[in-house]
């Protein structure tokens, strides 16, 4: 099979054998898969992963001995736990000491015609979620971890710092909490998308400093993180909803000072997110930014990488 | 009277006149401070304060015209709130926006003979508390913020890292819980001040990673902090209890890989201190390294810089 292979920094399409799941994991034909900004992390050496890219994806099971899931329509959750560890006893197999990360840690990804995937990492999708809208699954399951570790009430003023589209993910869950909610970022055109959602969208630079209770930082940037303390009030909580490679170089006095509480967020459960896109509560078609054929995986990669760029999609197969 | 002055870097005992406490305010005579770590960082330009410096002291109140404070024996907090905005109406003064801090913050601090405190700011102490053990009070109630912050449960495995007289004052407020409490430093004789009081101590370089669920950082440094994540388990919590002076550059990727909880924790209600001592719950004797007179205040503050330093006091009234 064909996939794309992360090796000393560089990418190929590159021939690779088809994987032989075993008993308990499901073989699955991927149909289309998303860039994650984190793949471009990958790329310039976060993690130092070698091996296939690719977390974010929708396919049909080719081969599972366990269950009825041949010919179902799948995502998979990406950290794939031990089974046996105290984490994944509670259901926190994103945080298995010994777990494997899809397409970021010693786990050959999505960027490929087939993919292994343990049958209990499986989520079925309803037919009424089209392939584009199936593969924000776990980006947006990453959104609503937000709400498996923060309470947010409705009377809350919260704030989403950075457009991307994590960003504008993250302001469509946040949306349903009811909260007074406010995007700064520095993309015309995102914030544009933002405002017809019906929240509060800003220049970064028109919003210096405010009274907000929860302020999510989705931008990876040190210059994110400061703005995010200088918007929170005190007490306030600071959600860290990137990936950060390399160090951050930052003021800690204002968190010691304001006594601010700064949490990071990861991965979150995938079925949250599948109900929501089967309810049509959540809003991802405006997201994309364009759909490549596989063998223009480069160019995908590439367009992913300008600043600016939404969701870039690939078409693996048919 | 005399005070030791913060002007341009430099500190000197200095003739100021007599501060006149206004209408809900009280003229304090002061009996003993404390050096503390901020005051260091405030010579070294931290908060760009200049004033008398001292924030932590214990007093009899000389001049008062309200209540029945005259000859009272007192510390005070040493946050002054406004009085009339949110924060102040729910009890943070110590967040009131428009706040002076003493010694601190737009605010002439204990470090002089007299000192002037808001009548609301006075807490009264118990005869059965000494002077010396009453300069801890303030102190003191930093490390009961923790507790005030986050819920500790006798089931919680804790660790302190820093083994200086906040880390140690910390564990002393920690043990309270009933939590398995661990700390880690660099100097022998102060963790064998801790193993006195029953918990266990290492030095630094024999704990490089853990499994604890919450860790306090007391160190101030960017090392300490590091530890203190390597020491926590998935989804633990950090406890940022240090003046951060400057930039701090850290490894972000950790907090949002672990789903860390950071917390920012500054200054504490003086009442469970005080009551704390009262009580004998706490032991703060060890943690005297020298009385100087107040004459002597320049040797004082050179004595409190020196690494591994605990308490240094100034007996300023007899």
């Amino acid at each position: 099979m064909q996939g794309i292979y992360l090796e000393n920094g560089t990418t190929q399409l590159k021939d690779l054998p088809t994987p032989a799941p075993k008993a308990d994991e499901a073989l699955v034909r991927v149909s289309m898969a998303g860039v994650c900004n984190t793949d471009l992390e990958l790329m310039k050496g976060y993690m130092g992963f070698e091996g296939v890219l690719g977390h974010e994806f929708v396919g049909v099971v080719d081969q599972c001995s366990k269950g009825d899931w041949r010919g179902k329509r799948v995502c998979g959750e990406i950290n794939f736990g031990c089974g046996t560890c105290g984490f994944c006893a509670r259901g926190l197999e994103r945080h298995c000491p010994n777990r494997t990360v899809l397409g970021i840690l010693n786990q050959n990804g999505a960027f490929a015609e087939s993919v292994v995937i343990p049958c209990a990492n499986l989520i079925s999708v309803p037919d009424t979620i089209s392939d584009s809208a199936a593969v924000f699954v776990e980006p947006l399951a990453a959104a609503f971890e937000i709400l498996e570790q923060v309470q947010i009430q409705p009377k809350d003023r919260v704030a989403v710092v950075g457009d991307g589209k994590l960003g504008l993910l993250i302001c469509q869950v946040l949306l349903l909490t009811g909260c007074e909610l406010t995007l700064t970022g520095k993309h015309e055109s995102k914030l544009a998308i933002a405002r017809s959602w019906g929240l509060e969208a800003r220049n970064k630079d028109e919003v210096t400093e405010g009274e907000f209770d929860l302020v999510v930082e989705a931008s990876g940037s040190a210059a994110g993180f400061a703005t995010a303390l200088e918007l929170l009030r005190p007490r306030g909580t600071l959600v860290l909803k990137s990936t950060y490679a390399g160090k951050l170089e930052l003021d800690a006095a204002p968190i010691v000072i304001n006594e601010i509480t700064v949490i990071g967020s990861r991965c979150g459960l995938f079925a949250p997110a599948t109900r929501a896109l089967a309810r049509n509560q959540v809003r991802v078609d405006e997201l994309v930014d364009a759909v490549f054929p596989f063998e223009q995986a480069a160019e995908a990669l590439a367009r992913a990488a300008l600043p600016g760029t939404l969701k870039v999609l690939l078409q693996v197969n048919g």
